[in-house]
């Protein structure tokens, strides 16, 4: 079930809602499957880890995006353009500390609750949308960037705003991750 | 988890990738969880269907088709304006029998599959799409028609083309059917 790599999909855009719709049905399946809300959240980020890894490389080519030079550049771009195209939104982005290795995406809108009303009963520790930090955890691990990414507010939860945080932790090394040709 | 009437998501457009690899992972979740390929079939069309009932609704709205008077024209709307609008796709369709109440859509090409490079080891009975019949099933019904819909081909499956049966069985009772307003 893997892409060769000659095999670049065709670039188009569809309509959100199908997507929006489906990820119901998946975060739904996999509250069926596990019964602690940790375990869901756990599996939502581990599924996103796998997507992103395979999106970042079509990311990186339709993106055009040059060479981040700081943390805060590579966060700009995630909120600025990866959001863009995926999502369609623009997250605001903020930096929580002197260093500037910690920041936040705030989301105003967040389509992939559009369709969702509430957490669903007994569910209150659910990230309903963690599938989303696992991407972007996976696609900064695939340019050699380690990082925490985790939802700090959410609007499901009562929150006014819907933050994701992202904390890079160090440069990985890049040989090995990089791939082999 | 329901979206109440008033609230109309807003129009917009995303990539199709991130999609196609949540709609990827939802179908492994499945097959960890049932044994059975008719099994997994079932369950995707199944939810299809739940994701169809809520969809169609929008899409009436958006598209601004008008009442259909045939099954072919029918067909035609969901070949040449939902899929269209959703997948970015529009398959032909074919009408296989002279009392025209069963057609086919081809996809020459089927987004939902692009990562996908063959059917997973032991899953030879699997339809990877089946959320698609599911959801052709639900709208339909959500506009008073019974139909069966089922993949009559299936490039996965070594198939020239991907082919969707769609069987109109009767009109449903309009009363039975109709929102309580």
């Amino acid at each position: 079930m893997s892409r060769p790599a000659h095999r670049r999909p065709e670039y188009h855009k569809i309509n959100k809602d199908l997507f929006v719709l489906t990820y119901g049905a998946l975060v739904a399946q996999l509250c069926k499957d596990y019964e602690k809300d940790e375990d869901v959240n756990k599996y939502l980020d581990k599924m996103g880890y796998g997507i992103g890894t395979r999106l970042v490389e079509d990311f990186l080519a339709r993106s055009c995006v040059r060479r981040c030079h700081s943390y805060s550049e590579i966060t700009d771009i995630i909120a600025q353009v990866a959001f863009k195209m995926y999502l369609g939104i623009t997250p605001s982005v903020t930096c929580n500390n002197s260093s500037r290795t910690e920041f936040s995406l705030i989301l105003d809108k967040n389509p992939l609750v559009e369709f969702v009303e509430e957490l669903p009963a007994g569910r209150s520790s659910l990230s309903y949308c963690n599938l989303l930090c696992g991407i972007i955890r996976g696609a900064l691990e695939m340019v050699h960037l380690a990082a925490d990414v985790t939802f700090l507010q959410d609007r499901l939860k009562g929150d006014r705003v819907t933050e994701i945080g992202i904390t890079f932790l160090r440069k990985l090394d890049e040989k090995k991750y990089r791939r082999k040709k």
